[in-house]
């Protein structure tokens, strides 16, 4: 990977930290219900018809509490303490569609809100909070048949480990016993890990809601952990792809096409990855052209006609960003790509940043055009 | 269920509050390594060699932090502020050996500690803390052929709902593409969810290890959420097994057994249940005595001969719980089961209370006695 590429995902990530809507605000309408990623139970933190989020936590003796999400100046949300010892506070204006992580800072400590559900980002266990997006019935959970996640762990002789991963089967696995599927294996960024994609990419149902609409053609998802965390953020160059590549093509892309019923060949096996999982899938699918018949980078990077020359020619190359991202490096890469020849498709989600909506919606536009 | 029932779980869960071993404390050795249930790269919690547990908290502008584990007074284990903004305690005594949950008072807010992992109980995501145990060899994750996990969606007409269960399915299971299965229906118990067996209760590795041993029969384990927390915990005695009963029996089963190689007859089809989750498995055995054809009770209530009488026999009845909760009262309820004519044994677990390592023992007693 080169260092332009991950000066780019650099960009992207802190273009990302501001993410509200430019628009000028309008009164905060009072219609707040709580977060669908709340805990069961809890009334917060809410969300309303605009985007806003409200916060109230229960800390009756702290000095100070904040909210990492939200403009507010610097340092997020800062909630105000009511006489019944609850902070509570609204962020000061509406948030982009779509999930985010964040975390509290209770008296200099960070912690997590104990109303939201948490999910695995920046290395650690965040809060997670929804925005509701305007198409947001692609990843709902609806009454059609569903596929099945399953977690596998897989022999590692490279490190020493039984390794996690977690495997979509679609509906109807289970009863079509002779039929076999093609795989795509689809990593997560830097600070998550294997179950990111199935708990906030919500990957499952997406794929659950496009074989009921007969949109595509059914297939298996694996997600592993990329072992992208084994770097500090800070030197995300200093990544060497050999280890996890091992991990990955010698050790469960062979226990995958072993214990699944898998159209194991090069045409019916893809890679994605998103941000520092794109980099991944950049370099790997670089280094073993035989193994991945299609390539996909969510806000992940690009290719170019003169890294792929000479190599077995990819049947589908997606590149995919958010508007408030770098659209135009992704347009032009495309473009550049389709020149040369190769079947090179662009997709940029409205009005999301490097954030999860944003690779929901990849996903959701990428799953049709495979394996083909 | 009867209010004897009810009064005798109270009675276990309130002892099980004191989870400290009883002898007389050495000096506390320091040995201290992170507790293997922490988040990825954090040092602390950590525990020692004699089972004392030590906290780190940031938190540099707080007045007070404390932890729920531990004696230290009413209230837990008291944490002191050092210079560097951290606080930091060790309980008072050793700790049972195995899981507990916790959670930290942080300026009279409760809070997760940042440093553990999570896990479903108390009816809200609480850390995790894991004491290691003598015979933890059962359920530690080893270099065998492994099973897995499957999270269905399965379609709930009494609750308008897609409904979420976890699924083990034994090692060769996706190979053996022939081979029918016996089925373990496993409930955990108040405040917990369907996470509980395979998270904290690490089923599938204590099942992954039995079979890599040639202990038992291989079979599938299926865990849902047993709309327990719908009900506070003070008022358990108004709990209506019906809504369940009809999740379970009249919707999960037939989706199970259309969905997955079962053997789909009483004689292989067995329940258990932990604590109110025994107090559900009770319940709908009596109920539906000729749709299981094996009963477990989990620290969760006995079974007499007079209540099962005139009802198909059952092929096994397993009654266990902690040595620090009523083994007397497991003792006597089986010795009176098999005295009326009935395969019924008693597991104790030694020097455990109501906590995960006395249901990780049972499960491991029981499952080579199931579908014999």
């Amino acid at each position: 990977m080169t260092h332009k590429m991950i000066a780019v995902l650099f960009a992207a990530a802190l273009t990302s930290t501001t993410c509200f809507s430019q628009a000028t605000q309008p009164a905060v309408a009072e219609d707040f219900k709580p977060s669908t990623l709340n805990q069961p139970g809890q009334e917060y933190p809410q969300v309303n018809s605009q985007g806003y989020a409200r916060f109230r936590i229960k800390a009756p003796k702290a000095d100070s509490v904040r909210v990492s999400l939200g403009l507010g100046g610097r340092g997020g949300t800062r909630l105000a303490k009511g006489d019944d010892g609850f902070w509570t506070g609204t962020t000061e204006g509406p948030m982009d569609e779509g999930f985010h992580y964040y975390h509290l800072t209770v008296d200099g400590g960070t912690f997590n809100d104990p109303g939201a559900l948490n999910y695995y980002g920046s290395v650690r266990w965040e809060s997670g909070i929804e925005i509701p997006a305007h198409d947001q019935d692609f990843y709902a959970l609806k009454d059609v048949p569903h596929g099945n996640v399953q977690q596998i762990l897989f022999p590692s002789k490279s490190t020493s480990t039984s390794r996690r991963a977690f495997v979509y089967t679609p509906p109807g696995y289970e009863k079509e016993k002779s039929k076999k599927y093609p795989v795509l294996y689809l990593q997560h960024g830097w600070g998550e890990d294997e179950t990111a994609w199935s708990n906030q990419g919500r990957a499952n149902l997406i794929m659950d809601n496009l074989i009921a609409e007969g949109k595509i053609k059914p297939f298996i998802i694996v997600m592993t952990y990329g072992m992208t965390n084994e770097v500090k953020w800070g030197r995300i160059k200093d990544f060497k792809i050999e280890h996890f590549q091992t991990v990955l093509v010698d050790e469960l892309i062979p226990y995958v096409d072993a214990n699944f019923r898998t159209l194991a060949n090069r045409d019916n096996r893809a890679m994605a990855g998103l941000s520092m999982g794109g980099m991944e899938t950049h370099a790997i699918t670089l280094n073993k052209p035989d193994v991945f018949g299609s390539y996909a980078l969510l806000s992940g990077g690009t290719y170019t006609p003169e890294e792929l020359n000479g190599k077995s020619k990819a049947k589908l190359i997606f590149l995919s960003c958010g508007s408030k991202e770098n659209p135009d490096r992704v347009n032009k890469a495309t473009a550049d790509l389709k020149a040369a020849g190769y079947n090179a498709v662009a997709y940029v989600s409205e009005k999301t940043a490097h954030e999860f909506l944003t690779w929901r919606r990849s996903l959701h536009e990428l799953a049709p055009l495979l394996f083909k």
